[in-house]
Order: C-alpha cells, then structure tokens, then sequence
C-alpha cells in the first residue's frame, strides 16, 4: 500500500506479545529469541496467562515482562513504545465468554482496537492478530475442507461461541481497515485448536488431551464423548510460534491463512493416541455429553486447509499429532503439570 | 422459558422505542399509538434521528420524547423505568461504520449490552431488536433464498459492511444469552433496507429512490449504477412498524426472522417506478459505480425469505414497492423533503 516492504526479520528486531504469559506466547517468545530477536515484550495481565508459563525465560536479558491489560489503551501506548512488531494473542474464548459475554467482547473487540491504536500510534512496523477458525462458525455446516473463503456458520451453536467467533471477524476487520486507513500491515493468522507443552487447564484449548492424560494416571478408563467420530483439528503449540515467526518475517500483508495441524483427527483417534503414548492398555468408554458445560461439537467431518499459508507466508506444520502428543504428555511427566 | 406468556399487548402497555427519532422509530410510534399504547416513550440523543422525524407527536400525551444515549447505562437504566416493551432500533449502519469503526461498535455492541443490561433490570417484559439481513453478509456468496439459517458471508466486502453485520450477529447473540441467563423473552427482526415517508440522506436505506427521485426533479437522467441486474430487497417502513408490534404481540420468543417486501427489485426496475411515479419520461442512464464510496453490492441475484416471520409472528409484508413508492414520492412533493 505504502510502498515499504513489509517483511519484518525477528532477527534484531524488537517484538512484543500482548498476552504473552500464555500457551502460545511464551513458546512464540522461545521461537522469537532463537531466532535472534533484539528484545521480546511479553504483556499480560495475568488473569489468565501465567507467571509460570514465562519462569524459564527470567533473567534472559532480551525478555522484558510488563504487566499491562488490552483494555487500558495508556498500558498499551507505554509498551509498544520503540516496538517493531507486535503479535495481538490476549482474548477470552467460548469458556470466558459463556462465563461473561460482556467482558469477553471487551477484551476480543475493544482490546483489539486498542492494540491496532497503540500500533499505529507508535508506528509498530507490523502486527500480526491471533483469530481462530471460530470464524467459520460452528454445527452441522462446518464441513468439508475449511479455506479462508469459507462463510461463518452458526446455526445450533450456543450464543458464547457464535459471540466469540463473531468477534474474532470483528477483529480481523479491524484489522483490514486499520491497513485501508493508516497503511498499517498485518497478517492475520486463523489458529485451529492449539495443544503443547505448558498447555493447562485454564483454556479450552485441546482439553481432551490432558483430560485423558489425567485420567489414565488416575487408573480410570478414558472418556470419549458420543461415538467419537467427532472432528478435531489440531494445532501444535511449536508450529503456531513458526507462523507467527513466518507471519512477520513474509512480504505478506493484508491476508487471512489458517493454521492447522498435518491434518485432522477424531476424537476417538485422539483418545487412543494418548493411551499409546502412555503405554496404558485401558479401554476408552464412550459417555453422553456433560449437560450444562459449553463443549463444541463439530457436525460433519471437516478439515481445516492450510494451503494458503503455504502460499503467504511460506509456513506448513511439522509436528503431527502422534509426536505432538508425545511431547506433551513428556512434559506434563516431567514437570508434575 | 420461565412458564410466563411472552405475549405482550400493545393495548394499554407502556413501550420504549431506543432510537426513536428515526425512519423505523416514528412510524412505529404511529403504529403502537393506533393500537391503543398507553405510552410510547422515544428516547434518542439525536446525533442521527431527528426532531423532524417526531414533530407530529408533539403535544401527544400518549407520547413522551427522553434524550439519551445507548452508551451511557444510566439513562437507560432510568428511562426503563415502568417500561413493558422494549424496542432497540438504534445502531449506526455501514456508512457511519466506514467513517467511525469505533464509534459503529461501541454503539452496536455496547448499546445493546446496555439496553440489555436496563432492560432485564427493569424488569422490561419484552424486547425486540433490530437487526439486518447484513447477518446474511455480502458479495457473490450471498444469493437465492435468504432464510434464517443462511450463513454469514464476507469474502470480498469491505471491512465496514462486515464490521456492521458482525456486530448484528453480536447483538442478536446477545439477546439469546440474556434469555437463557435471565429469561429475558426477546424477538429478533431481520429487516431487509427499509423505505417510506420520512426517509432521509442520513442512512443508506434505500438511497436510491430518493437520489433517483431528486434527479428527476432537477430535470436530469436518473442514474443506474451497472447494468441494473442488482438485487435490491426492499421492506416498506409501516410494514416494519407492524412487524414490531406483530413481535411484542406474539407469543414468540427466542426467535429471529426475517422481515422483508413483498418481493426483490433490481436496481434497474427501481429506478424504472420511479420515473413511472412520477410521471417522468427520463431515461436512465447506465454508470460505473463511484470510486472511494462505501456502497454495498450484491453478486448474484437474491430474495430475503419471510416466510419464517409468518410462522413466529403472523406477519407479512402488505405494500408492494409500487405502492411503497408513490406513497414516498408523495410524501417528499407535500413536505418539500
């Protein structure tokens, strides 16, 4: 637009993370620092994110942690002051936002205007927005191969998933006309499900993993809900930190690529990987969804196309689900989580 | 939900139309007042209705006009008070969305966080919300038979248009989460662009007619924008406004519908009425659309179904877009508008 390049190197730039004490943040944080960041800022207000989650980064002398919240956009002008680019992760999902629907859009919606101003404002270099394949929706239509031209589906969905999908498109949107209108570049990037180590309980994300997991250590056979044909795509935690990496570091701008695991599972496929990864020769037992708790399910078989980021910002995923699961499982082990 | 009848009377009940001062709002004031409310409080802040809009209720003792604003809580809260039914018209549309995203969502979202939020404080009976078929998107993807669960498209609209429809399918979600977090019976109305007397430049409603009805009168060729083949699904205004007492007087609840014309228009037969309205032997002429305005093309050809708003409300649309015209028309040449 602007006629600049909008290829960002992590090398010897300076990136912050808003919501950086998460999952996804703090191994973005890992990835940014390997590959020779100046400085990594990681924002939180550690309502959600963890002090945990960044523990092994302390003491590094290119992580500086600052404690600041979306919603207060003089937090925001603060910290990205001298920042090259920011990556927007903080948003409250479909379990937060069943929880509080009115909090959940200030955070995704009002929080994301926030970030877009102070970027701008300090004349961040390029933003790349963390939004989910919520925004194509949720039941029986969301089927088939999912690409980014696909419509936001919400029939039968509860209200807190089509209010987060929903907010999400209202994000990237702002997104697009943040670049219409100040030449501001980004690239916003659709997670699928994101699992890996430092994953906890506090997110929906990937919930059946550890779940199992808990349960085979506690001796108890794994649940499965309904006939477990039910889709997952999945995404590991290291492979989102690279397209985050990959989403500054391409010419592209002014796009929307998916993220998404090799490719998708079943829940039942799932559960059993977990088994096999323990080693435990329990059998899955198949039960009737929990009442009352907002769980996604997913109608028709679908999977979730990453071919243009392929294209984009030159990412595909690396680690399938059977690895995936193992280092996750290794972890939880090896740290008591 | 809460075993109570959602019906709720015009007759002899008290309703409160937010954004009354409109198009929508003062004919539904006309409307509720025939049916025999018992009072019809307006309340808007004025920045986009007009005074113009409700000069003929003045002096009403039925009618009672509050300036206030959807963003500030309080005055909601306090003109709710002894209020059975609620009617939220007030949104800023794609236009105002272009100029100000921030403004658009706060008002939108916000605003109808905050009449939720007054509504079930005061124990309002009812509410009906006003949204739009722009929850059906825009562009190619969006063509044959509109009906309710048709999904949400985007690809190829500008942030704008799909910033207003995200924040209607934000507000519509609203609505359901408040009726099953606090049993608050609500009705949704999907109007397509509404017309009619008191129409004005201010919104896009249904721009053309009275762009082509000014080109007329000032003597020139009126304009098409293309070939004309564009769909247009028009509603009459005192159609909407039965339809918005046909929703508080039904049983319906935790219901949304379409609320459209009879039938769609093309942009070329629109113009065509038009000159036949008037008596005008002008040709249309044929131009490109005008570059660097926000104006919403539809791709293939569609037609807003209302057969659903039949089933919940009893409600169809009576005046044809002949009709609808030469009643505008009318209008315009006895006031001078």
């Amino acid at each position: 637009m602007s006629g600049k390049n909008p290829a960002l190197p992590i090398k010897d730039h300076r990136f912050l993370i808003v919501g950086g004490a998460s999952l996804v943040g703090s191994t973005t944080a890992d990835e940014f620092l390997r590959r020779g960041a100046k400085e990594v800022v990681l924002l939180d207000n550690f309502s959600f994110g963890s002090k945990d989650a960044i523990k092994h980064l302390e003491g590094n002398p290119r992580v500086r942690v600052v404690q600041g919240d979306v919603m207060r956009l003089h937090e925001l002008l603060k910290a990205f002051e001298g920042v090259d680019g920011v990556l927007h992760l903080a948003a409250m999902m479909t379990i937060s936002m069943d929880r509080d629907p009115w909090a959940g859009l200030d955070v995704n919606i009002r929080g994301a205007q926030n970030v877009i101003e102070a970027a701008r404002t300090n004349g961040v270099k390029k933003l790349v927005f963390a939004s989910s394949n919520a925004v194509y929706g949720y039941g029986p239509g969301v089927a088939g191969d999912l690409v980014e031209s696909t419509p936001f589906n919400s029939v039968g969905a509860p209200p807190a998933a089509i209010l987060y999908g929903a907010s999400k498109i209202v994000g990237e949107q702002l997104c697009r006309d943040a670049y219409r209108r100040y030449g501001l570049d980004y690239v916003v990037l659709r997670y699928s499900t994101v699992y890996g180590e430092r994953q906890h309980y506090r997110a929906a994300n990937a919930l059946y993993i550890i779940e199992t997991h808990d349960r085979i250590k506690a001796g108890e056979r794994p649940r499965v809900i309904g006939d477990g044909s039910e889709s997952k795509h999945f995404v590991y935690v290291g492979d989102v930190a690279r397209a985050n990496a990959a989403a500054f570091e391409a010419k592209a701008t002014d796009v929307q690529v998916n993220v998404s695991g090799p490719a998708p599972t079943t829940t039942l496929e799932l559960v059993q990987m977990v088994c096999e990864a323990t080693g435990s020769d329990l059998k899955p037992e198949h039960v009737e969804p929990p009442a009352g708790k907002v769980r996604l399910t997913s109608g028709g078989a679908f999977k979730i196309d990453h071919t243009a980021a392929g294209k984009a910002i030159g990412w595909k995923p690396e680690v399938d689900m059977r690895e995936g699961i193992r280092r996750l499982i290794e972890w939880r082990d090896e740290t008591g989580a």
